[in-house]
């Protein structure tokens, strides 16, 4: 049968079926989806490939799923570190924000984000910042899949004026994307303490029209929660319970200050939680009870939040820190088991954008978003055990080759989509003129 | 003035003075040590350097110091992992290395570790395991700096039958040593729950004897508090000071239990304390108090422990660990900053280990144990403030550059003392044995 793509992998790590490792096995890929996988010694009498690739010293996964990020705050990178959470945005994030922020500066910092993305194996980012059309156009540009936040907060901005322009300008920009396969919208009101009730109802109800996922930054500090109670009488939890958005629609990213019956209401609201382990210990936000909230039933995916609190976009650092950091504070190092961590970085990132029919794992009529990892340096040996070592070992350097939807925007390590010179050509542009 | 190098960097940290970067900065090198820091504008009109390194993408920094591994374990990287603490030494690694561990086992594992270690920018590591000979061996052959621990165990073992015997070897090995200017020792009692009161105390008195550093494992998990209550009546750390072990000459490793009182103890004893947050996370220990160790003015060292338990030897990665994971325990995000967790990872390493007049900071007198770091790709731009980039956004694959007593041992990411491809076969063969 004649296929487009062929990849013999030493090994490939599904997802699904879970906890599996297939050693020397072939993934055929027709028309950007996966149509089989099976043991190489059989896939060269059944398939007649365009291209083969051999991967006889990788490991094959499922393109990792970023599943909160601000894209275009690359270009804050480390600007403003060890310091207090609201004196880093008021006196530095916001301020900086207010002087830079426009269409350019999103254009040129997201394309980064999303070069910086590909180079370490993340397929598909799940964004909020202002003018997301420029995110969505630097998406575009990179070859990345990508969920674009249509940003909500109730403060003018260079972006927009008011709750009311910011919805309008966002629905314009959904309205653009019909048509383009990698690139889908969602709303995303910034968070409970900068977007009041009115608008957060009229999202609800838009989302359910639109059929469109609903990302917003919850429950991220205990200042936030502190501040809801005094506001609106109430958790911020409970009041987007009232305006009707705790549905499987809604994303909620960051959870780090949850009662039990606050895990109970979203396990059975069906509410997708997303975890960004290492901005919440930068900015010393608490812990996201991950495993607690996995054991509930809850889908939890995982982000890296923006360049500015992290300070990098790299998902297997994110692997990582959430694998460590949740046997650390369960006091159970069986807990945050590798496999399972993997899969809320893939699988789980899809399901909580409604993606996971279509990517998230490597099976059957899924896109073919895949990424291959080395394993064959000093640093990845002995190998005993694939899984552990995506998890405990691997670093994005090992990133050789990333396919989206069959189309390779990775190669050998040389990204193909776009001239890394000319990236760090914005990238020092912009950092003379901030530093200045 | 005639000189044996001069490296022209981007940016020098120089560690002390303390909170600094110097831009453009040349450092000169004389018979292995830094003759000279200077701009580098003025440097060429005062010395001729034999090699000159142009640094024009690069931070120049101290070599790093591991303050606490078992560099053999690389060769059971990944071999037991996501398991409880218990389930995972008694069923998985001590079995592990009643079977396998011998002088060559020794020696290979070592080696690939000082080749992992030197290639993430480690310059000195501080070792702790059986047939501590062979270690050395690998070290010397690697070119690495490194204080060899001088393992003692009450129980019998492949390399030793009783505390007495393993004492002598010691003793042996220390005495090989004399003149090797890289080379140096310690006593390396494993823990308290493994060494019993009178090889402790024959270890106090010979380390003022001979003037060697005694590492410990100490305080690493509830289970060891409670088994030394059970058995001595009294905590580890008091049973410790009563055999006289609490004084500068100790490291102790881990200190995750920790009540208020004995944190003054140690302080004002001076004992050194070496985190190894990545070990302790995977293993659920417990959680070093960092922030308040490094307040009461005790010297915190960093450690990336075994490959076996972290899984891997990347101070670049615990760097980054430390600092976030001080912030998110102290729920501080002003605690941990850059510049001090930096300082752990280099000076309060080397002053743990009595080395601190020798390296540790980049002075004027100190050895040349340096490494670039190289800063010219998207993931490190934009750089506003390169300690920052050190500990928040730097990765081990962008060290460029090593010295070590001003002999370089990597370039342009080049190993130069030892066979990668040879190294990798070491690797892939101990791995199919252990794997069979």
């Amino acid at each position: 049968m004649d296929v487009d793509i062929q990849i013999n992998a030493a090994h490939v790590i599904p997802v699904i079926p879970e906890h599996q490792v297939f050693s020397h096995t072939s993934v055929i890929v027709k028309d950007g989806r996966i149509i089989d996988i099976l043991p190489s010694n059989e896939a060269n009498s059944i398939y007649k490939a365009q291209v083969t690739h051999e991967l006889a010293h990788h490991i094959l996964l499922p393109g990792l799923v970023n599943a909160h990020t601000h894209a275009a705050m690359n270009l804050f990178r480390g600007y403003a570190d060890d310091m207090p959470l609201m004196s880093w945005l008021q006196d530095h994030i916001w301020p900086a924000e207010q002087k830079w922020t426009n269409s350019d500066f999103v254009h040129d910092g997201a394309l980064l984000a999303c070069a910086e993305m590909l180079r370490s194996g993340t397929t598909c980012f799940a964004d909020m910042y202002f003018f997301p059309e420029s995110t969505m156009r630097a998406a575009e540009q990179s070859g990345i899949r990508a969920t674009i936040g249509l940003i909500s907060i109730d403060f003018p901005s260079a972006y927009a004026q008011n709750a009311q322009d910011y919805l309008q300008k966002g629905l314009q920009v959904h309205d653009q994307l019909r048509g383009n396969p990698l690139i889908k919208t969602m709303f995303a009101p910034h968070g409970p303490y900068t977007v009041s009730d009115a608008p957060l109802q009229k999202i609800a109800t838009l989302a359910e029209e639109l059929d469109l996922p609903i990302h917003i930054h919850l429950h991220e500090t205990k200042d936030e929660i502190q501040q809801s109670l005094k506001q609106y009488k109430m958790r911020p939890l409970e009041r987007l319970q009232k305006l009707g958005l705790l549905t499987p629609r809604l994303m909620a990213v960051h959870m780090t200050q949850l009662e039990q019956d606050e895990i109970a209401l979203c396990a059975e609201a069906g509410v997708n939680i997303v975890h960004c382990p290492e901005s919440n210990l930068k900015l010393a936000s608490g812990f996201c009870p991950v495993q607690e909230l996995s054991d509930a039933g809850i889908n939890v995916a995982i982000g890296t939040d923006s360049a500015a609190s992290n300070n990098d976009l790299d998902m297997f650092s994110e692997l990582h820190t959430t694998a460590l950091l949740t046997k650390g504070i369960t006091q159970n190092a069986s807990a945050g088991q590798a496999a399972d961590i993997l899969k809320m970085a893939t699988l789980n990132g899809a399901r909580a954008l409604g993606l996971n029919d279509h990517i998230g794992s490597i099976e059957k009529g899924k896109y073919a978003d895949l990424i291959a990892i080395e394993i064959d340096n000093i640093e990845s040996l002995p190998l005993y055990n694939p899984i552990s070592h995506v998890v405990y070992s691997a670093h994005r350097q090992q990133v050789s080759d990333v396919w989206i939807a069959g189309r390779q925007i990775i190669k050998d390590h040389s990204l193909l989509t776009m001239d890394i010179n000319e990236l760090s050509q914005i990238a020092h542009s912009w950092q003379e003129k901030i530093s200045a």
